[in-house]
């Protein structure tokens, strides 16, 4: 097991390894006194593993309650976060009580922000079952719903008590699953880390779990340290998002979210390449790269279409949006863009 | 015109005085940049207020859009909560944006509400017309919303840039709603401040209200300030409101806010004094001056009932509610109680 330290507003263990659902109870009593505890999972998660994760809460002398929604993005909306809320009062949870996410990443968002919000702020815990969730997600304090007008659009900042990665979870994932959360591993790859990118160019899909998610998550603390609240260097982890979030609209959320960040990233070395902000190279390898992951690198929608899309992004500010821009493999910069140049370089990569 | 200082995680500026409505765009111009506000407001105040304010926004360089729900309680819902997030998505409002809440409590609320939440925070300003809003619930960057188990249950701490209190507004209030406001005054005076009691049994509902509103923010910055997110001095602000929100879920809101409160705090004076926490005069001088504000100090619910109703309460934490107890005019202590005291206490002054 590996373990990483996020030192944010709130201080907290990031726990990488094999086994560790099963003693979830006894780590989860560490970070927190025995309580009620509400478990937010979804339809795909809890037949796995629900029972598994009471017996080890009641073990630890936890009071266990539990809440299951449809598993999916269309699950991620405010009608599920307010029957949560509902579910929280009617179970009488108070200030003293805890929230146990028990899923990925549309798990934790929905659990984290009814956590941020229910009594103004109780506890929580983030289990995480998907390569998403244990790289990304479950680590940071971000929390969200989807607002019909686009994704993650309400939300707060809360940090979680204790984040655990099962690294054995992620061998039942069905392989669209975990091929989705490896965007985002590749995505670390290309901002902060060569070394790493040249190992998954090696191995592939069959890259060392616990060290290389491990590794991923250390580079997520680093930039949740400098900037918890997603003014500064926090925003290069956008990479390939805000295109990514488009394409992911603009499909009705039919493109999951690790292929529309494919396709984010894909696109945005495509346009840094042509504007030379970058090596013709870097777009090369890391099309490749994600090709070699079986993900598709082709947008199918046109320029303007996109850049509608990708402008309901919440990263727009006033009349500019931030993009991140890839210089080389392992390095990154924040271009601020006025929104009206976001389609002329669309155009670079896209028709229409 | 009187401004007090709120140093919190923001610093803001509270502004009271007369007119200060017809000029607001110019103040609020001083706290943010020009950009899209978003007016928040209900079927009561807008009619009122709303031209005026557009136009000074206008004025000063802003471009409005507004919501208007029908004003009352009843529309402190998620419902309504997600139907303006969804307005806001819809108008494309980014975090470099505005909401601006006009109107009393309920407006606030679920607007700043909304403010904390809606891309995970952007920033919003206090209007306020009421009493009860000008001397409470504008300051402090409590935000909330009402659940069907409870009032308040949801919400986040999110502080304004900016509060203004017209008096003016005051004076067209409907003399109901004008008292409602008067018992978060009474609040303070017991609290606090015992010169402030003894002017208010001087004056009754005709005090000076420039003078006494900017006092009462001022207590209350003094407690926001010592604990902004409310673990301690900042809880002596529930004098009245655990036993005034039972009296008020258990009357399906029938029982405004400020009339649940004042039978609230007669209620903990009986008990105080009942339990000799307090001399029975404390008693005696906050009921007669309640009765002489217009309150009925008269709890119309059992003991057993309200017990059961105040438990429902936020403030619950575990198996603990903190009670805020008088001593003397000017002085509350803080008593944690069992949940199961509670019902003995109440039995103290109530029958059932």
């Amino acid at each position: 097991m590996r373990e990483i330290c996020v030192e944010a507003s709130r201080a907290y263990r990031v726990q990488v390894g094999s086994g560790l659902l099963a003693r979830a109870g006894e780590a989860i009593a560490l970070a927190h006194s025995p309580c009620r505890a509400a478990i937010v999972s979804d339809s795909n998660v809890w037949p796995i593993y629900g029972e598994k994760l009471v017996n080890s809460l009641k073990s630890a002398g936890f009071n266990p309650v539990f809440f299951v929604f449809p598993a999916g993005e269309a699950s991620k909306t405010g009608e599920t976060y307010l029957t949560l809320l509902n579910f929280l009062a009617e179970n009488r949870l108070t200030r003293a009580d805890l929230l146990v996410a028990l899923g990925g990443g549309v798990v934790g968002d929905v659990c984290g922000f009814a956590a941020a919000t229910y009594l103004r702020g109780v506890e929580y815990v983030q289990l995480a079952t998907t390569v998403l969730a244990a790289v990304d997600s479950s680590v940071g304090g971000k929390t969200a719903i989807d607002l019909p007008a686009g994704k993650n659009l309400a939300g707060a900042f809360w940090q979680p008590s204790l984040v655990i990665a099962d690294c054995d979870a992620l061998a039942t994932l069905p392989p669209a699953v975990f091929r989705d959360g490896c965007a985002e591993i590749i995505k670390y790859a290309l901002l902060y880390d060569a070394p790493l990118f040249a190992l998954l160019e090696q191995t592939g899909l069959d890259f060392p779990r616990e060290e290389v998610i491990a590794r991923c998550v250390e580079w997520k603390r680093r930039a949740v340290q400098a900037d918890e609240f997603d003014r500064g260097e926090r925003m290069k982890l956008n990479l390939g998002h805000t295109l990514g979030h488009g394409v992911e609209a603009r499909s009705g959320f039919a493109i999951s979210h690790g292929c529309a960040v494919a396709i984010g990233m894909a696109l945005i070395c495509e346009i840094s390449a042509a504007k030379n902000w970058c090596d013709a190279s870097v777009f090369q390898k890391t099309k490749n790269l994600l090709e070699q992951f079986g993900f598709s690198t082709a947008c199918p929608f046109p320029a303007s279409a996109l850049a509608e899309a990708a402008l309901s992004d919440k990263k727009r500010r006033g009349g500019m949006v931030s993009l991140i821009v890839p210089r080389e493999i392992g390095r990154c910069d924040i271009v601020p863009t006025p929104v009206d140049g976001l389609l002329p370089l669309l155009r670079l990569a896209l028709h229409g």
